[in-house]
């Protein structure tokens, strides 16, 4: 009996240290997410950026509360600027190949993988949970990756994205429909982000630069060098650097998955096959041909992929609802059933030989 | 001998799983690294902050980039403002009580408690070994929090910190000892804070603004009603948010350990006893004799600390140097022996009651 007893305390306890990404991709979500995760460590760094030198500007007499007195604020100074943040859980054993960098799109960050604003877990914990180290990053000028002053270092100013350039933008709801009222929104019928946490979606939104993806491209390819070989997925504005962070590293980046990118380098980039080796999946939600915004965002990604193709590369299209999965979004790591469509992404990388 | 071999397996794999966090207090900080951590979930959400509509504001012409056409820019809609950001590691059995909210100080964000900038691993992984649901955190304002329009929503306008007065303010070095260049940058004899890699921690630096506190309180205190019962550790700026919450929320604030408090409530506020069963233990570095600065900011803590005591309460005060603990800087949780002070207070707070 008691040999017994210790036999399988001694499989359950081997299993939760060994064997659990094993698991996790045959359960269903629910229970695996109820499973331990043995992570070997989590941290965090930047990379990238410069060293810049504020000099001769003037001093300017600032008055921070109503009635008190100015203070003097001097702009002067030396900084560090356009570096990004990048954040990582690294399992015990992982089962990938190598570990997934995931990239947000704009006016965003990496809290876009992390959580659903409907309290659900995100894909950084799901792709965890099937066996991955995983990077979440703040790009260049958002979030923890911190901004620069304007118009002294940015040359240009900040934008801010409304709730009503959310809605519609994202395919939530049809142009015109967005109001200030929740109750008072006319969602696209059949649509399934979470529209009762749209609100607390819209919190996770951080202002962005149009001036800075020069920037970000290069802080970008800088993390590839540190971290990779690596698989990109990339969501929306990410889209042009996971596939320039390819095109600039194909022997460090293993596979890019583009979610919804809103653009893609020019065809002739994919001249010469240099990325034969490098499959690329292109996923597309649902109602986008209803969208006069996404129908002009579509066709880069669509050249570049043809492009790959015909230069010897693996470029696979998921147009989802031709798939049969209807319903999604722009932020389709964040719909109702985003977890499905994870786990296609998931067989997809198996396919593709990335896991072990 | 193969019984012997198993034995070794499942004690290793027992202590693996159940002992681990027993063994981060007494072993070598790089000998419990290698040991897998069970963790039950990783995620991350917004708390706090308030919708905002802008109306009525002029549209402007802005020019992106040199030479282009200029693009309209209209500042009215709606937002989401003074929300704040967290995120969490939840183990799969924590030895601690009660879960350990990372507050970090101004001008920074919770990559604090994440990393050291030798790229050393962080208080935060520090305390998950030791046994801790951990939740580190961006205030108001600041890292995937997100910031606000200005003057138009946050009324003033955001102040960057220098590398002069990171260096010379953290007591990092003397004053006026800050130069561009690494090299020539003459630090506090004996002081402990990295400085080969001081421009890589200014990299973690973030704007503030010096209107937002209530803002940042309101915050904050929205995030103990969500997850607390707690123990929260603070630094610097923080220090009064964190001694705050605790008045507003006695029953749900646990412990409060204060790293280099800039601020404190007035003594009054401790009055009644309230806190008597909220201990308070405030860390305080090296060279603070030598700091006109911080002479100027001890007093409000010593003094609350006092409040609290007369009121029957416990308030420790740790000045390190008189522990025999020398040369620890501002940021005391980067410096070389940070490990050493996370232990000591590891042990305060199983002392206090606040492990299992």
């Amino acid at each position: 009996m008691r040999i017994a007893a210790f036999a399988v305390t001694l499989a359950v306890t081997l299993a939760a240290v060994l064997g659990l990404a094993a698991l996790a991709v045959v359960a269903a979500p629910g229970s695996v997410r109820a499973q331990p995760l043995a992570v070997a460590e989590v941290g965090s760094f930047h990379v990238g950026g410069r060293a810049v030198s504020l000099t001769g500007l003037p001093t300017r007499d600032v008055v921070f509360t109503a009635g008190s007195a100015p203070i003097k604020v001097d702009p002067n100074g030396d900084f560090e600027v356009e570096q990004m943040y990048v954040q990582y859980v690294k399992l015990a054993s992982p089962r990938a190949r190598y570990p997934l960098l995931l990239w947000h799109g704009g006016g965003l960050t990496g809290v876009t993988w992390e959580t659903k604003p409907d309290g659900q877990a995100g894909w950084q914990l799901y792709f965890l949970r099937a066996g991955h180290d995983v990077y979440v990053s703040d790009a260049v000028e958002r979030g923890r990756a911190s901004w620069a002053r304007y118009p002294e270092i940015t040359t240009s100013e900040p934008l801010f994205r409304t709730k009503k350039q959310a809605w519609e933008d994202f395919r939530i709801g049809p142009v015109g429909s967005y109001k200030l009222n929740p109750a008072e929104r006319v969602a696209l019928p059949g649509q399934l982000f979470p529209i009762e946490a749209f609100d607390q979606f819209f919190k996770q939104g951080v202002p962005r630069w149009a001036t800075t993806d020069v920037a970000i491209q290069a802080a970008y390819n800088q993390l590839v060098q540190k971290v990779c070989p690596c698989v990109i997925v990339v969501h929306s504005q990410g889209g042009n650097f996971g596939f320039n962070a390819a095109l600039t590293a194909p022997d460090k980046v293993k596979a890019v998955i583009a979610i919804e990118p809103s653009g893609a380098p020019k065809p002739e980039a994919a001249a010469g096959g240099r990325l034969k080796g490098v499959p690329h999946l292109v996923v597309w939600g649902d109602f986008v041909a209803q969208s006069a915004l996404w129908q002009r965002f579509v066709p880069a990604s669509q050249h570049y992929a043809a492009a790959l193709r015909a230069e010897g590369g693996v470029a696979d299209w998921w147009d989802l609802p031709k798939m049969g999965v209807a319903g999604n979004t722009h932020m389709l790591m964040m719909d109702k059933n985003s977890d499905q469509v994870a786990q296609m992404i998931q067989k997809w990388m198996g396919e593709r030989g990335l896991m072990r």
